[in-house]
């Protein structure tokens, strides 16, 4: 799908355009101004003559040129009548805000359906319904009803639910250098859906990450393919939610999604390189990191404190996110000492400044640090103590980012004296935080991140000749024999199975096999093997088997049972189920009577 | 220790007042200034004449009054030299900032080896050394050299870390209602400790809730019972450092603390009621609800949202962290509808307002349902959208506040648009939040705390008669029949053990015992018998034990064997160990081979 036109057209035509400043028509025509859009805006409504001081058609077809975009500010039903018109006029690209579709219930399923057979049969593009639009900062098409302009920045922005947009717009209008490169509603995805909106983004050059909000994922195995393609070029950080029972109840009445299970989407984003976020502001945090373009090198991290305690609580959580604690080397701890003035400064990792430490000892101590080869990052934190020089500080770590290549990560606590700090610093594009409490998980999300796409595998799939494939017998439960036919024939080589129905069967296969053996039941009644004692492992002689096999068929009544050579190693459980979304999912886990419990 | 005229004196003498506004000895005096401190002040420095335009004495032994407090913001040397000065004059209340003590190294902990013998000689109540000093906004003496006055309120605050003082009070100051008590800096513990500062806020009327920040717990069994009293009548909130090896080594050389058994703390907080913070927003979010005094009732939570995506995420938080999403009766659901203007409005839980939601719909949808009986706490959740009223929103819940008693927790997200509103909620004392990540998991935390007061369990002890108790052998490792011996003298009866030495001597017992049976290596140099396959269970009679007997002797080389009777049940792990804080600590877990493995 080419949505290079539909995010960066030449003209745009807004059906609906309202002089009510609360009504979507009023609030899209001002935000397309207010954005600075340089293309053809076209209004329409027949009640009107001039709305914004620019001319108003009664219809559509009175203008007479080209149309890149039309936006639809109607209700549900309007909308669909206006389809046929534009298409007789050639229209192809549209924004459908309106609500009452399937999140609406039945009705409203069935009005989408005859939505997407429309767009289908009127080859139509359309973004929605029951979503907010669009903003492209790159041609200044703001097609949202959000309340602000949307600032310019480079991350592109693909989110399955409004408000979470106009959040973010909320978010960022107060902040420099972090902004959107697109913005992208969702909606209900009659036709525009989240694997179109991650492909256009993956080639937009503008775009140096991207975020997205999802509830599910229509088309699994293309997103599988267009993830993998884009985390190659860019990250892509997803907050996804739906990842308990309840949470997938409510969204899927939210945007009548098909939710799927969680477990699996967590697998697949991180399979093909996605990163998923887990709180929000975890999220803001690493699309500013990667924004800024500073993600640490290595999970081998420096921290420099002006709070001992403070640095003790970032460690723990360091560690918890499996980073690492860089060490010092001890001609660096001299180096440092020295110019701290002597014995009080605690030299380990991390570097205790303490609470009177100057700007010019933060300075001093970055410098003696930041060349060691090992280190991937510096976190430096500083709270507000009596004399500490917050500006000046802010001010040294900017000059110190700007002559080193190694990240420096701020964190700088407190509100009163700390808060214009913060602008410092991303006018400077570095990231700076005002707790510790993401930056860590946020930091090993992104290594993670980079050592996939540094060490990612060619996924190869191995076709099972057809010839060589069984039929899988229809039932619910295979039986051992079964089961091992299935898997030689899918190519893994099981341990032989061996069927003996006598006493005279049992001795002779014994012996032909070689012991130790393992005799197993082979009746189809019974799956919990273990609790009716139908394993019997480890069997050294002829003796102990006939004794085995005897025991073991009074307590099935049958005088069938399984031979299988005796094998060393470890226990395991495979399993496959093949999900709504992503196709086939395979289960590896501990195995044995522990599968259930773990 | 009786604490009450240390904190809130009616004198306070500060050595080493002085005119430079960067050293302690002029921060101090300015912060007890500053706070309205209406007590007597008394500043020494041979120095000076006047300074903040009162007289300086030369020598405390001019001022010739009782004075209640001695604030000591001299060196650590001449500190301990003015102690044989203070003594001569009956002070008996200290406040040492001096650091270069024990957190320095060897000869730091001599010096307060020495400090701490001279306290216990002279009857001396010593804050520090290493510390920061205190703040009682009862009586207004801020004797800490803080950027700022303190805030008045309810928190008592207790912290082991001077610059986490200065950040919660940088933090509170641009706040409404939400302030200290006290806030009180422990510093190295030399005499003070957490027990004592624990006890004097357990019975202060004027602390609602208490915060502690701890790197370590100086006296365990005390700590318990204190803990135990006060948790009792009001929460106790603990941010605790050194979760992890590194951050524990990290928090040594901060404090010069022996941290112990991280581990060990979780469960002596939890067991005696104190609440442990993960990180330090979560840490602030109970406070503050604890400070306003609006838990929730129980853990049946109702969601309200202009927001579908963001109910959902908060979802998934609440169900993460054992809450409940309150079922909302369909009468209920008809209500809302009506007033909410038809089908539109999703009426589960979350109940999804849209996104064009008015604050009139806010109070409708509050109105139909927080009179519900079993509704614990309401969360309104609210992101600013084109048409978000976002002030009388916020005035609407701060009314439903007033006129309802259970808990309205808001969550307006964003910064721009909805900055203003959380002062509205904290001048209303109601704690409102910028993000929805840290509330679910302090929510869950309060009510784990509230049943656990409700249903908390009197801890018996039960001593074993001297006379019954054995000797247990001194060595490393006791075989299972000594085991068995220990066990019972503890009043725990195990499954007898008998030894049996022949072939003989196991046919006979094997009968006595009756089957099945449990045959087990009596070696003492074996201690994992699975591996080397010294268990056999289920033996159901006299031929297989034989035979499992013989087999066993081949493999140990000794004719000696323990049997048991075979039981059925769950196999588990029992230890314990001597914690250096807590003292004994009982180990209860899944046994087995599978011990060591989770």
């Amino acid at each position: 799908m080419d949505l290079k036109t539909f995010f960066n057209p030449a003209s745009i035509a807004i059906i609906g355009v309202s002089e009510n400043p609360k009504k979507v028509g009023y609030l899209v025509a001002e935000n397309l101004i207010r954005q600075g859009y340089k293309g053809e805006i076209y209004f329409i409504n027949p009640k009107f003559d001039k709305l914004f001081d620019r001319p108003v058609y009664k219809d559509i077809k009175d203008i007479k040129k080209p149309i890149d975009l039309v936006v639809l500010a109607v209700p549900a039903d309007a909308a669909m009548h206006l389809l046929d018109d534009l298409k007789t006029i050639d229209i192809h690209n549209i924004v459908l805000y309106a609500a009452g579709f399937k999140e609406a219930g039945v009705d409203g399923a069935v009005k989408e359906q005859n939505l997407v057979m429309k767009a289908k049969q009127y080859d139509m593009t359309i973004l929605g319904p029951n979503c907010i639009g669009y903003v492209s900062t790159i041609s200044n098409a703001n097609v949202t009803f959000l309340k602000n302009a949307s600032p310019k920045g480079n991350v592109g922005f693909i989110s399955q639910s409004g408000a979470l947009g106009s959040l973010m717009v909320d978010y960022l209008v107060g902040h420099e250098n972090f902004g959107f490169s697109y913005f992208m509603s969702l909606g209900n995805k009659a036709t525009i859906d989240e694997c179109d909106l991650l492909e256009f983004l993956r080639d937009d050059p503008d775009t140096k990450v991207i975020g997205m909000y999802l509830e599910d994922v229509k088309r699994g195995e293309d997103f599988k393919r267009i993830l993998e393609e884009t985390t190659k070029i860019k990250p892509v950080i997803i907050l996804k939610s739906g990842s308990t029972v309840e949470g997938s109840k409510a969204a899927g009445s939210h945007t009548g999604s098909m939710v799927g299970d969680d477990m699996v989407y967590t697998t697949a984003f991180d399979q093909y390189g996605g990163i998923r976020a887990g709180q929000f502001f975890e999220f803001m945090s690493m699309l500013k990191i990667c924004s800024f373009g500073r993600a640490p090198t290595s999970k081998d991290i420096l921290i420099l404190s002006n709070a001992g305690g403070i640095g003790v609580l970032l460690t723990d959580e360091l560690i918890k996110n499996k980073l690492e604690l860089v060490t010092v080397p001890e001609d660096v701890k001299e180096t440092i000492k020295k110019n701290m003035g002597g014995d009080k400064v605690t030299i380990h990792n991390p570097i205790d400044l303490l609470g009177d430490a100057s700007a010019f000892q933060y300075r001093q101590a970055i410098a003696a640090t930041i060349q060691q080869k090992h280190i991937g990052g510096v976190i430096v934190m500083l709270t507000p103590q009596a004399n500490t020089e917050v500006e000046d500080t802010a001010i040294t770590l900017i000059e110190a980012q700007s002559a080193f290549s190694k990240p420096i990560f701020p964190i700088f606590m407190g509100e009163k004296s700390v808060g214009q700090s913060h602008t410092h610093f991303e006018r400077a594009k570095m990231a700076s935080f005002f707790t510790y409490d993401f930056l860590p998980s946020a930091l090993a999300k992104i290594i993670h991140y980079q050592d996939h796409i540094q060490h990612s595998v060619v996924h190869t799939k191995k076709e099972i000749e057809p010839a060589k494939r069984v039929v899988i017998p229809k039932k619910s439960i295979l039986n051992p024999f079964e089961t091992n036919t299935v898997l030689m024939s899918a190519g893994i080589n099981p341990v032989s199975l061996i069927l003996a129905k006598s006493e005279e069967e049992v001795r002779k296969l014994g012996n032909e096999i070689g012991y130790p053996i393992v005799l197993k039941i082979a009746s189809e009644k019974i799956t919990h093997k273990t609790e009716v004692k139908g394993v019997r492992i480890n069997i050294q002689n002829e003796k102990e088997l006939v004794d085995n096999y005897h025991n073991m068929c009074e307590a099935t009544g049958e005088p069938s049972v399984f031979l299988q050579k005796m094998m060393r190693g470890h226990e395991f459980i495979i399993g496959a189920k093949r999900d709504n979304q992503f196709g086939i999912v395979i289960l590896l886990g501990l195995g044995g009577i522990y599968a259930e419990l773990i």
